[in-house]
């Protein structure tokens, strides 16, 4: 994965999910620096990127949230239905299952799976929980290409094996664990841990 | 915050998370463009990131993951004792407060709140609970000066208010709402939406 294509990609998905919060607020729009501000990076990066995308604020009154916002999402394809699956249903899946339950607008939830037999053969939050011997087969038939895995790290390379072997390309990875993918499926990690110390660290500086 | 040094610390912070996964599972080097791949940047970051560190690799044998971590705990002074607070005790609270107490080495997790008086006044995993209208007092009185926010968005302003008002200058964001704080105060939002857009993204084209 070249840095650079991630790191924007990267950015125009904050840059996007920023300018929704920001129109919550009804607030028509905003300054590069503000955006700036807000993602950690330097005001000129907004403005590069906005370059790129073709989209010219004013000096004055900043950039417009709702064009913008136009903008990225057709860059971003968002409104194309990627169907997701979630494995593991402890407090963490269970926390991520209902906040992903809200986004669906750019995907959809299609199976939960989980080991525990009291939730197994369900319906949560409207999302079917199948068990976890029959990721391979339900991604499979439901044509799932993405998984969330919030699954003891100890579990979760088998969890990953079984989700790639039904046609997963992309997995979000909640656990602490490194995990084997072939070349073409993409894995992002959500390091708890790297957030907290960088938050410790600018905390001390600040 | 200027890109850079965020960008740099983060990095930081990521290395020597990833080497300390490697090295349980007993593996005496790693390769730069073995880094780049986890991290989704480019070799020659992860190199130069090195030589700034004044660490240098071997061609044939790459980083020796042991020596490379000392010189990043140094950097980042994990050693020291950090108060953190997390406010909220919901799914995701309760995940976080379990996952957080297993990596007490680096700052230790001083107090709980939340609204629920059923778990108020109990040491939930070790931790003691508070009731979340006794935020600034504890904070002052126990010097907590980083905060883990996983309460409704709708909570979150009022939230970061009182924490700040008792001290805390790092804030970490488990919430999709932003917030306002005073300059001093470092704020690092988890995006869990453009977490899984980028996966999405990125699975579409592998």
């Amino acid at each position: 994965m070249p840095n650079t294509s991630y790191k924007v990609v990267e950015r125009r998905c904050q840059y996007r999910r920023l300018l929704q919060q920001v129109a919550q607020e009804n607030r028509p729009n905003i300054f590069s620096h503000e955006i700036a501000r807000h993602l950690h990076i330097s005001p000129d990066t907004v403005r590069q990127d906005m370059r790129v995308l073709k989209y010219h604020g004013s000096p004055n009154a900043g950039y417009q949230v709702a064009e913008l916002l136009e903008h990225l999402q057709r860059y971003l394809h968002v409104t194309a239905k990627n169907r997701v699956a979630i494995v593991g249903l402890g407090n963490l899946g269970k926390a991520l299952l209902r906040y992903y339950k809200n986004k669906e607008s750019f995907f959809s939830l299609e199976a939960a799976f989980e080991l525990d037999e009291s939730v197994v053969g369900r319906m949560i939050l409207g999302t079917p929980c199948y068990h976890t011997s029959e990721i391979t087969k339900i991604v499979e038939e439901k044509n799932i290409t993405v998984g969330i895995i919030a699954v003891p790290a100890t579990a979760s390379q088998k969890v990953v094996d079984a989700l790639v072997m039904g046609g997963v390309r992309g997995i979000l990875m909640f656990t602490d664990m490194l995990v084997k993918v072939p070349e073409h499926v993409f894995v992002e990690y959500v390091d708890m841990t790297t957030l907290l110390e960088t938050t410790i660290f600018f905390s001390r500086l600040s």
